[in-house]
């Protein structure tokens, strides 16, 4: 697997992929990496080769584009169908098949199909890489790696930063839809926000998190999710009374998974995560931890996406 | 270095070369490992081959046991001399140099001599870990590790589990001698505390953190520490009273090295850490992440030990 040459295709083109395209040009070569972007697909077609504008080279499918280029890696920054997980599930079957290593920051294809992606992936000894799915570039799913050999237990987390910038505003004294408006002011929402305020988007990470952390098959289906959309000021202010703060809470025991609002005291790790950070407490057999920092950003994300590129390359030894 | 079969040297075996020998073999196999133990040297000399009593087979000193056992890999948990480093130092100069590993919970020789055995390793290319000499299994040098390709420009930590218990303890009305006594009582403390109450402890790891975060090269001697010895009950009253608490903080920037006595106000991370537990909070040119978890006792430094042992085995990927 050691390989400090690497041809990428790059699916999707946005802010993401940009800042992935800009973070590995001035970052990869200090640490004797040498990756190439050979070819970019998005929606609107393929282009052949690599610059900062997409120019398209021609019509064709992220299936073609694998053709064409015939990459080292397939890095996946293409926005979420949770439909299907279409096209990104089927590239990335057939890339794993052939050995293609696969680095995502998109979350539907794993929320959808985890065991069928990850067996293909064992099944040919390619890379898989997704830390960028949960908590962008804070580490998370690459926390997990490092306390293998442990057996996790519980993990609890605040996995959506929109939901709680949006909690913590109102915990300030302002009205949901002020602090939903505010949270979209500030880019933290979409001007669709429902996969965030319906605890969706959460849902969708702990389902990544629980299979990969706790050895689970399950799908986003299996989540038991609500939101935040119902919550009042008053409901908020009588938790607060009681030195509670109600948080959109993430967890999985035994044979549970569940994300719903939930009363906090200042005790629990979680009590103290504020404004759009995420947090993940995990328990496991030797101890507790608990990681928190940004769960979103253009820049978060790609340094998500790098941190699998300098994993698979054994950087880290 | 892949490398699925380890023979090992352990040196030292005391609680937690004990716990770390039960770890391997009880975690190791599932994880596709094949570690064995060779041999073991304490001051008491050298046992070849394996068992749970140490029985003395012969004398010799740890460089003779290296020539005996001709391991693949040195796991250091002896006990700390900071006068020298030896005869660890030595130990890891002459086995790195014939390529082979060393890990290590001991934080002498590295917060004495970073550079040389750094150099070392690298000049032979051979694998060096050392996640339990700072927060025994909670991933810090490791987490660092997932963050390459960032600039980490400040890393701040409560470090030592002891004087932060004390803390805790004077926080909640204690005077000094009472919250130390309690310690020794519960065990967090040693009998001749010294090196935890005066922030020698702290400093040896912010000295191993400051070290291999941000590219520097000093030793203990570089850091300004004090401790708590003086700290009264009156101070600390006197910090809540304005909503602060008083704990023993390292922190690196820019070319500053210091352990001591510091203010932290609720919005601080560091604020909501009590008892014997660590944390440690990185800021990179990217993101702030915050990591907390526990810092002390055989089984966690036994973990650290073990985490380096699936790294250097590929085992993350």
């Amino acid at each position: 697997m050691k390989s400090n040459s690497l041809r990428v295709l790059l699916v999707g083109y946005g802010n993401v992929g940009k800042a992935l395209r800009k973070m590995v040009r001035e970052r990869a070569p200090s640490l004797g990496l040498n990756v190439r972007i050979e070819g970019i697909v998005t929606r609107r077609g393929i282009m052949l080769g690599d610059s900062e504008e997409f120019r398209k080279t021609k019509d064709g499918t992220p299936i073609d584009a694998l053709n064409e280029v015939s990459p080292d890696l397939v890095i996946d920054v293409s926005s979420a169908n949770y439909e299907t997980g279409e096209p990104s599930f089927s590239l990335y079957m057939e890339a794993l098949s052939r050995g293609i290593a696969v680095i995502t920051a998109n979350k539907a294809p794993l929320a959808l199909k985890y065991a069928e992606i990850v067996a293909q992936a064992k099944k040919h000894g390619a890379f898989l890489g997704f830390q960028a799915t949960v908590m962008s570039g804070t580490p998370s799913i690459n926390l997990l790696r490092l306390l293998r050999g442990s057996t996790i237990l519980k993990i609890r987390g605040i996995l959506n930063g929109t939901t709680n910038y949006i909690l913590t505003r109102m915990d300030q004294g302002l009205e949901y839809f002020q602090a939903l408006r505010e949270a979209q002011e500030k880019g933290y929402a979409e001007a669709n926000p429902e996969h965030d305020v319906n605890g969706f988007d959460a849902a969708a990470k702990l389902t990544i998190l629980t299979n990969f952390a706790m050895g689970r098959n399950i799908s986003i289906r299996d989540v038991d999710f609500s939101g935040i959309a119902n919550v009042t000021l008053s409901r908020i202010e009588e938790a607060k009374r009681r030195s509670r703060k109600l948080k959109l809470v993430a967890v999985s025991e035994g044979k549970t998974s569940k994300v719903s609002l939930t009363e906090v005291s200042p005790e629990d790790p979680l009590y103290h995560v504020d404004g759009v950070i995420n947090t993940l407490d995990i328990h496991s057999d030797i101890q507790e931890v608990v990681i928190t920092g940004p769960g979103a950003g253009p820049q978060n994300a790609a340094f998500g996406v790098f941190s699998d590129i300098v994993l698979m390359s054994n950087g880290l030894i």
